[in-house]
């Protein structure tokens, strides 16, 4: 696979009463054709990635809206799986380019959650459950995550305290990152001390509810090399199910969705996970960050924790995991979430990060996931010729 | 284009307060897979169209439920684009065998809407309206397309018994359906003297609320051969967008979406609109379905209404409109509709249609509108070599 990122940017994610749906997706929209050096006419296809906006704030039908702010009629289409929104609406960019449609696509993520009624955004979020079996009677996604993370501690004796290390990390990134929700470091205290949500996770193991967008423009390597924007590149794109309802696995500290397309980006990379610079994954509970670097292949199962304790997933250490600040820190408008993570990698692989650049960054992986474990995507980019 | 269609199943479509959203996908989805005389395994990549279950059911990530129902593990991605949902999943199913990502996909829609509140289920469907300047200031959308009658009336002379008889024909055609919402005929004055939902168009101008699902599974043209299932064929697949509001219009009489899909359509399958013999056209009211026929180039600006009152797009005459008795008839299951649009026409390519059978069917079409002509997708379909 050889698809060239020719524009990337996001919003800064964060509490934004002050701008709508629209205003949020025309920000990262018109950002992005900027950085490209593009105009809306040379766009031929949209993607947008969404969850809650119906719910939230009664719109559907973004690929419309988005088509409509570049003044444009071409084909543009909303992409939903739950919080791999993002992740599946790059995967529907590059089958427009590889089918032969388009050669220049736009895909882009919008979510606004924190301006509604609280309640409404936790009854939305429980729709990526299987809501007869689960949300049905009352399973949050914070209860169902704790419910993983008490088994994982079980099987694989992880402390509590290495568990709240995943977000002291993440915030440490976070506070390095301009764009991110959070930008103030925790301590192991911090998350220990705070509110508890679902025990054992208490609210800084969790990703907060943010508003934000997301862009990125896709082209085939010809076009990028004709506007001289092919420092970037995606090599893999891969994406697998699992059951909607966690109580139909066999296991639940491992998810088998992340497992395979993991496996299959790696090969249609040619690469293995010691390959790999920076990584960017879906820590909407600190639990899952762990759980993630394991089924991907960094760690041996069961030593995630210990690993992340020790500061080997720190900014320049061994494996660079969540530079951006990760789901914690940096936030989680859902739509925008997954295209988020391959903007940070762009940005990585084009040394542009500043303060939480990676050194010597090759090659990027980001993993998105939807649902508990139920729809899973990977991406590689790599800046290597 | 050359896209085979080698199984295709529609569960009737009406009230199944007794079916789950879940039960009807599954209805849908292992009778398609009968119906193609394959097993779940064989399917590599699967789509899901749907618009209202996060609104209606708090149930997102479909992908995962349809991967799920069939107990494999493969990419499975739910598309919304409000009513035109199922033909941009179609649409999508495409790109991933252009692409060469699969060989064999499914792609299946599904709506559940009859057992909510109906309050509920309006403010739904005004989420496919530009909210912000027209749902959000009461504007429903039979109150939109009451606009839009208006006008064409007042443009092109259309009398009010001509346009009662769009419903009038679709109801005789859904009378001879046995998957129809509504299986009974009506006449002229029972759609005049029907309650008033938005002057001048009564409910029955209106397509109803339907619980219902379709799917279809795709391939490319040599798995067709193998598995002998070559009869019918995607040839041509478009999409275009306009403005999500309908104030944003330079016309509101004639839409731009579909006259640019249409155009496209005819384009990629080297036709004129003469060589097509059957049509299923978007008649979610009865406005649209004139408003399409002239859009797509059937019949000449402001002379549908009269042509369909004379008879011409009745079953077995000049052009066979909407056999299956339409969204009016047949029914208007959000999600599955686009998808049902295309069983219809691969059923009467195949000659299988019993009592509403289209003589000497080669060429139909498909033509599926999302919003208020926002989001437009043509399909046209042949049983030719």
């Amino acid at each position: 696979m050889n698809i060239a990122v020719i524009g990337a940017s996001c919003t800064p994610y964060g509490e934004w009463w002050d701008k709508s749906l629209r205003d949020l997706l025309a920000q990262a929209q018109l950002t992005a054709l900027d950085d490209a050096g593009l105009m809306p006419k040379d766009i031929q296809e949209i993607f947008v990635a969404n969850m809650c906006a119906g719910q939230l704030s009664t719109q559907v039908n973004l690929g419309a809206m988005a088509a409509d702010i570049l003044g444009i009629h071409v084909p543009s289409t909303r992409i939903e799986g739950a919080c791999a929104s993002g992740a599946l609406a790059v995967r529907a960019g590059i089958a427009a380019i590889e089918s032969g449609r388009a050669e220049v696509v736009m895909v882009s993520g919008v979510e606004k959650m924190t301006d509604v009624d609280h309640t409404r955004v936790t009854e939305s979020l429980m729709s990526a459950t299987d809501y007869e079996t689960e949300g049905f009677v009352g399973a949050t996604f914070p209860a169902l995550f704790a419910l993983v993370t008490r088994a994982y501690m079980h099987t694989y004796n992880l402390t509590r305290e290495q568990l709240a290390w995943v977000s002291v990390k993440n915030h440490k990134h976070g506070a390095l990152n301009p764009s991110a929700h959070f930008r103030k470091e925790i301590s192991v205290q911090d998350v220990l001390k705070s509110s508890m949500v679902a025990d054992p996770l208490t609210l800084l193991d969790c990703s907060p509810m943010s508003d934000g967008a997301a862009s990125i423009i896709l082209s085939t390597p010809d076009f990028a090399k004709k506007i001289n924007k092919h420092d970037v590149k995606i090599i893999a794109s891969t994406q697998a199910c699992d059951t909607l309802a966690l109580s139909h696995r066999e296991k639940i500290t491992q998810f088998y969705a992340t497992q395979y397309a993991g496996q299959q980006a790696y090969k249609q990379a040619g690469i293995t996970p010691r390959d790999v610079n920076l990584v960017e994954v879906h820590d909407a509970f600190s639990m899952a960050e762990i759980i993630a670097l394991e089924d991907l292949g960094f760690f041996d199962r069961g030593t995630a924790g210990h690993e992340i304790a020790q500061g080997k997933t720190n900014l320049n250490n061994t494996l660079t995991v969540n530079a951006s600040g990760g789901l914690k820190a940096k936030g989680h408008p859902i739509g925008a979430s997954g295209i988020g993570q391959i903007v940070e990698l762009v940005q990585q692989l084009r040394t542009q990060c500043g303060a939480r650049q990676v050194h010597n960054a090759k090659i990027g992986l980001a993993h998105s996931m939807g649902g508990l474990g139920a729809t899973v995507a990977v991406h590689i980019l790599t800046n290597k010729e």
